[in-house]
């Protein structure tokens, strides 16, 4: 018996109704016997600063995330493709998660996935976020790269995964999480 | 004789001494006859969100950035790198520049340059920039790709390029730009 | 009335049957009113060694792939996506075309385009693509981004475009290629 | 006391003098105890052609490679920056590499690094390569980058690391080399 995972989830989008919160959600419903995922916000982290890190400090709202990353065992994050890359939001939370001291993304488990309405379904855009995060230590969980396309022929507004097919590409690639996750913990 | 080039100058930091912000002004002062070069300010463009934009509408800071690209003959973007990317608030403002209709990069002529403290000058973070830029059809100056290391050997606290090979480099980047410019006009 | 534009095309994968090199025979019999397309083959072009550069010299094969190149308006490269990225055979003629003195494909109008018989339809490989050719200042056409996914479905033994909307956009690639070679020789 | 690891070491660069080939062989010779490294030709494979594979097979310089591979505990490929990505004759190697069945980069542990008489150091090829060997699910070593500049200041002909920081760096990738394959092993 192993100890559960604790995962932290992030969606890179803002808006309410977006597909890739809903595709986290449904990715929470999802997630295999000794795995939690937690979804958290990072729409109140104000732009990185360095005038404010020098002087203030890391703002208050980055630095819950900063805790809230330091205390899960693994990261989800469904990154939307704006313009063939990350989102301002999700590159701005990033960064100021990946200051010193104690950089929390440093040697931490994660996973990248996304969705898109169109074909391709964000797979630059996950691209793009893999280096970011390859250059602050996270250990990106390398395959199965999600990109689902078309997605609203894949999922309801409830959080359903409705395609058969994509619903367990999502689970091996959260089964796959958890073992990576054992893994590099051992 | 050609008309004046009036470019906008955009850099990708918000810290007041700001080492891009330096370049992005000695650029200015650097600026061949027949251009001009007036630099604008992305800090108070909020976070992308989709639900603001089909409500309320672009933002107001949002749109007078769209406004002042649409009126500019070329860009010229000075990008920091962050964690081998580009910064937030950079991805973000390009990120409402590029919404519909009518948005502004498409087919406008920029260049990209960057400095950063250590020795790779954010060449990781202009190849993502122009990937970016490119996915809105902005038409980046190929070469010279203007990564300067080493930043504190080469800028003074004036927005002077210290080191001649430097300003060279810059001035011609500045000149193509403007022929750049001049050729995707005709 | 304008010269006719002469396009040299390449595909980069050796098989016969190969979804790339129909695509690229297929944009051959789609080339618009003044363009006309040549195809050339880069298999006899042997590995890139500097030994062999600074003995005997370039080989012959790719000195004839330098002089085709330098002879041509434009260039139209059909690249498939092995892992992510362009085929070995294809980056090899490029850094030979890439070699000093007075390397061709330096200011040389380029459109690239891909298929795939999966969804992606190369969009990775062309990324990488796009990079190597802006690295010796090739001129890629930046929009579209041809990217053409299932390509059984798309394309027959023939090298015709069975699918509409996908006859199209190659149709309009040309046409743009056609523009961006007379914009950037004026 | 653990397993000794045998690493297989690729050099992407054919020329005998290569950087990139003294630099493997100085990695060689400051393997850390318990870490041996063999290092291999790529010279011989031919170019991937699908035909080539459908009808006589892989051919037998490729086989022999993936034998390597499939033998060794994990990879250290020193990779050269040919126009900002990989040479054409290691993304040939790789590509062979990578077929059906039983593909031998699979769950691979990989550390990448690479040098060039330039500033950069082959930053920007060993980004390309990094995706190359993600979507074979190698598992390439995620920090530190040893991208090491100036090549000619920093290696001598006899496959020494002259400059004591670089050889620090060197020697820091292997040790974490060395557990990241333990770990891995687990």
């Amino acid at each position: 018996m192993t100890d559960p995972i604790r995962v932290l989830g992030i969606s890179g989008s803002l808006r309410k109704a977006s597909w890739n919160t809903l595709l986290l959600r449904a990715a929470q419903k999802l997630a295999p016997e000794g795995m939690t995922i937690e979804i958290t916000e990072i729409r109140d982290i104000p732009f990185y600063d360095g005038d404010v890190e020098a002087g203030p400090g890391i703002p208050e709202p980055a630095v819950a995330l900063r805790e809230k990353i330091r205390a899960a065992d693994a990261l989800l994050i469904a990154s939307p493709e704006y313009n063939g890359s990350v989102t301002g939001v999700l590159k701005n939370a990033i960064d100021w998660a990946s200051r010193p001291p104690h950089q929390p993304l440093d040697g931490k488990p994660i996973a990248v996935f996304g969705t898109s309405p169109g074909a391709t379904g964000t797979i630059r855009g996950q691209a793009h976020l893999r280096q970011v995060l390859a250059n602050v230590n996270g250990l990106v969980l390398v395959q199965p790269v999600v990109a689902v396309g078309n997605a609203a022929q894949r999922l309801d507004a409830d959080a359903n995964i409705t395609d058969e097919a994509t619903r367990n590409f999502v689970v091996t690639m959260l089964t796959r999480l958890a073992d990576w996750t054992h893994r590099l913990k051992a």
